[in-house]
């Protein structure tokens, strides 16, 4: 077979504020591949079928002193992303051509690896489509379930405030919080998204960009427990209308990713109301809830228990724009760049 | 008996840094109380012995619409404190004179109460001062033991850093760290109680008016626990050098008292490394904990198996100095107001 197009997304510079699509990335079409012929010395060629845009990525376009979860971009290299692959030529023995392979993939269409140290194998199951591997059944529901199995305190009865809850973390958290008898508070940037909370059972759903977020937590508060994907000033407010003893699940801080954050003016709550905070890391709980998740969570998204939504994009070209609109919250639902279907 | 002086510390004014003797508090030493005739209405009278000089207090200097713990002081009414009295006359069938009584007692020489809801009868064992019972053996003391119960997740080798290293609290912490076989780095403001943190075990102790934090936190760390009680920038700084999963337990934040803080920078720690962080109240833990507590703590002080420190002040008319060296950390050690000898 004759070399083909491998075209890839490149990290270009380190924004300052907000990634700019052509600027601090650059959708490159003109490289090709020779799959049969490419040096592997051992290794495998991976064809890309999906890639997830997840607000981390956003941490990953630093400079390389700075740490980084998991690694920072380089400039002029591929950026990475999780992502689904399929291979397609292997001479490692621990791997055959069609075995699905899911880790922090280069934003190739396809990729050269000389081991699995980056990636592990994937089954695809209960008819599910791929894309879910990467929401739901992947790493955003795992961050809201084994946080959940590990860290939560939630109380029939007890209030919860869900920020970005339209999103695949949120919105998986908020069915949780409802598995457990909460009340739930749900937060998100967009009618479409408040429309989706309300349906996956949130009890009060409002758009943060036209609602009042102080109006309702005195409204409806005060909150027992507080899942932060945001920081910033909506940290600040959930500080002031927290219960005595309430619980702070810290999974993101979106508000500062892209420029400087309000800083934090009520942290002293924390000593007068008795409150926690726990940092999470679903890196640091997979080991010890991997099993239970995928024996359980994909099952549950294929009878309709557990709901998901999500937002495809088709082709690589695409990556720049749905990276800036996950930052600014201007995405539908779960963006998952389409790179190839299985079939092609 | 004749009317005698009635002397006590009177609220002025509500600060707006820190507190100024004569300025926001006042002594005052012209009022009088005829204890033999005074109406008591079932109550009964508390000649005070001994009170507390405590960070919280300046807390209690806000207006009265503010949150308050445990509640505001009100101009021209005397300041209240954690103190000890004896009962000199009662109508009261629960108490009689001679019984000793501890709770957030008026600055006054002598007080009259109607009832026992703010106080509790409190006994003097194994020859202790009763100075001893407002710190190490009293709320200081109490909030170390009790939070270390509820919360500490301390194990042998971890690191700990604890602030105010040379207080009631921050001591006692250091003493809870070494029995459970910690490596301890301690910072006070100055060489007294720097030279007390090594005394009672601390490995690394130093005072942070004279030696840079970072550095030795650089050095020494990274922490697996933080015990804060002073916030703003050293609190920014154990953020910056936590190991993974390190604990921070929230006890105060005093650098934050008397003024602007520094707004923290590094929050989003928390998240890269699985912070948990832990606000604590006494006042929430001590039914829970009071009777170990008092079961265990007196008699190791007794035995010298859990070392304290104090600086005694006698009198009413010292009470402005000493809040306002409690706030800057000029005092020597734990400050206790001697207002009258038992014997007088």
């Amino acid at each position: 077979m004759a070399p083909i197009r491998n075209a890839r997304v490149l990290f270009n510079s380190i924004p300052t504020g907000y990634p700019e699509p052509g600027k601090t990335t650059i959708y490159d079409a003109m490289t090709t591949i020779d799959i049969d012929n490419v040096s592997l010395n051992g290794g495998f060629v991976l064809k890309t079928l999906v890639l997830s845009i997840d607000p981390l990525m956003r941490g990953m376009m630093c400079s390389p002193e700075t740490i980084a979860y998991p690694r920072p971009y380089l400039v002029g290299q591929p950026i990475i992303g999780l992502g689904i692959g399929v291979i397609v030529r292997s001479e490692n023995a621990d791997v055959k051509v069609g075995d699905h392979l899911y880790g922090f993939l280069t934003h190739e269409e396809y990729s050269v690896w000389s081991n699995l140290d980056w990636l592990r194998v994937i089954k695809r199951e209960h008819g599910l489509p791929w894309s879910v591997y990467l929401g739901a059944a992947g790493m955003p529901g795992m961050t809201a379930y084994m946080a959940w199995k590990e860290h939560s305190k939630a109380k029939k009865g007890d209030v919860a405030f869900v920020t970005t809850g339209g999103g695949p973390v949120g919105s998986f958290v908020i069915q949780l919080a409802k598995l457990d008898g909460m009340k739930v508070i749900a937060s998100a940037g967009s009618e479409e998204k408040v429309k989706f909370m309300k349906d996956i059972g949130a009890d009060v759903a409002f758009n943060y960009k036209t609602t009042s977020t102080e109006e309702i937590l005195q409204k409806e508060g005060p909150i027992d427990m507080y899942w932060d994907n945001v920081g910033g000033e909506t940290l600040d407010l959930a500080l002031k209308y927290a219960s005595v003893g309430a619980q702070f699940i810290e999974c993101g801080m979106i508000s500062g990713y892209n420029g400087s954050q309000k800083p934090i003016e009520n942290l002293f709550l924390v000593i007068a109301k008795s409150i926690s905070i726990q940092g999470i890391a679903v890196a640091r709980l997979e080991d010890k809830y991997r099993t239970g998740f995928y024996d359980n969570v994909p099952q549950k998204i294929a009878r309709g228990e557990i709901k998901y939504s999500e937002e495809i994009v088709k082709g690589l070209e695409g990556v720049g724009e749905a990276l800036l609109s996950v930052q600014k919250g201007t995405n539908k639902a779960k963006v998952i760049i389409l790179v190839a279907d299985e079939q092609e």
